[in-house]
């Protein structure tokens, strides 16, 4: 019997979907679009379909799996309640009690349960990843948004209402930048993948750069792998950009480091592709940033979760963790 | 048969000692001088000592006493080895292992542990204050410096290596004050007792503010009690200093709600005793620095512990911890 979980990672646009095994590897996946017309009904009727569909073709290919749950990872999710709650890209208003909807359809799964997707990339890095028997440790999210799960004593920290972990909203500028839920200054606005966009402009603007490659670049055009691939042919401006995320990002991580004391603290997402061009300035800047009794002691990591299926395995990865509660 | 339990606060002056009943009422304390000659083993003997002589005076006021256990509040403790490391406001040098030193002496006792002031503020919160029944919940102890204790799922957080809960070195101004510990623009270096202080002087060379009563006390001679008193009296500067210091401990308080999402966070110490000066603008700069899932959900509470003798009371509190401990 091979024991297997599906994990699920709904997005604003698309909702993936994959059946995974122990050791992290997916076995058959599929994608579905995730309604746009708001009605959460038809999603789920979509989403069972479809999860019905990639069990039989697995069951095809080993008549012996066994599968033992669904995990979600979805924006504004909520554990404790099973709800996704007023999320600004999807088009579910309200509070949607997702796996409420979703229990029916499968009455012999041992587990469903959701979080949202930097929590499932935490989980999924204590299952399959780099986090492998650590009890404390952190992941931060780099992407369209900074987001961050929180590990203490071998459990994901959700607090007293299931929204813990939202490192990407503290505070790193005093009055700084606009962050796009409403802020000023969050690391988000300085550390996402749009924020070293901004630097960008920033920077174009503070040198004159004209002859920089990314003045060639519109305000909605240039992204980070542009900035990487421009830091790489050694422009000063992209060379910069990645000095002042990191320096911002090493002031978040100490913060985080003064809070929980994490063994490690694991970067994942786009961004973090550009290897030392940001793990270098952000440790430099964390370890100015920290208590000395925190020197060099805290390990920042490359996520060991594989860029192109990380979400649905991560939140496969929930799976597990809500078995081992049912054995406690 | 009543049960009790023993706290020690150990001070860079003082060490106090007392025994706290299960409702955090402090029935017999002293107090002995934290050895300046950095011979730990005898001041491991003057703590032993006057300890028996508490309890030999506590069971002649009821013999029905039983003693469960030593709680030790004590700066740079770490509770998971049971030690005090490189404490420099203490004579001990390096690492002290004071539970170990201390087990020989009381054989009979089921727990002693130790851990630092803050975090003994948080268990004494929790056992006898106002967190009782609280599950999530930070405790902000603002005096010399700024400490945090901060409780996960029930259980303090000590993280991998037992010294979590510095949320008082957190950077909330960039590139800010000298703090401490080495480290530049930290809430300590704005929220603590001399912060305060610091806040002071600054608004008196802004506005050269000869008339204030501030402007009559030197440097070192200004204390967080004076600025309460000329604020009672409408002095401006006095009134600001309170203003500018709630906006930062707002932003670190909306910092640490991001991160673990706390029912309420409990504020402790010297400062807070100017009630709603501080409060309110910490509250309305909390609220503004928050992700709106947060606005309006988070308690901000003075701690419920007497002022006097918390420092012992908190400490004992980690006694019912152990136990609990050693029930699972």
């Amino acid at each position: 019997m091979k024991r297997v979980s599906i994990g699920i990672d709904i997005g604003g646009t698309n909702t993936a979907i994959g059946v995974v095994d122990r050791d992290g590897k997916v076995l058959v996946k599929d994608s579905i679009p995730t309604a746009k017309h708001g009605n959460i009904d038809l999603f789920v009727d979509d989403m069972t379909t479809a999860i019905r569909e990639l069990v039989n073709s697995v069951k095809q290919l080993n008549p012996q799996i066994e599968i033992l749950g669904l995990g979600i990872g979805a924006p504004n999710a909520n554990y404790y309640t099973g709800t996704i709650e007023h999320a600004p890209n999807l088009s579910f208003k309200g509070v949607i009690p997702l796996v409420k909807l979703l229990e029916p359809n499968f009455p012999d799964l041992k587990a469903i349960a959701i979080t949202n997707d930097a929590n499932a990339a935490a989980i999924g890095e204590m299952i399959y990843g780099g986090a492998k028997g650590m009890k404390n440790f952190v992941v931060y999210t780099l992407g369209t948004g900074v987001g961050s799960g929180i590990v203490v004593n071998g459990d994901l920290v959700y607090g007293h209402d299931g929204f813990a972990g939202e490192c990407g909203h503290m505070t790193v500028v005093s009055e700084g930048r606009s962050c796009g839920c409403g802020g000023k200054g969050h690391l988000e606005a300085y550390c996402s993948a749009p924020g070293m966009k901004r630097t960008a402009f920033e920077l174009l603007s503070k040198y004159n750069a004209t002859s920089s490659p990314l003045a060639q670049k519109c305000f909605n055009e240039l992204d980070s792998k542009m900035i990487f691939e421009a830091a790489e042919k050694g422009d000063k401006v992209a060379l910069e950009v990645f000095e002042l995320t990191g320096k911002w990002l090493g002031m978040g991580l100490a913060n985080t480091v003064h809070h929980t004391s994490p063994e490690a603290i694991f970067l994942f997402g786009g961004p973090t592709a550009a290897g030392n061009y940001i793990f270098r300035p952000a440790i430099d800047s964390m370890e100015q940033h920290l208590l000395p009794i925190f020197k060099n002691r805290v390990k920042i990591l490359p996520s060991q979760l594989k860029a192109g299926d990380a979400a649905i395995v991560g939140a496969s990865a929930l799976v597990y963790k809500e078995l081992e509660k049912l054995l406690n």
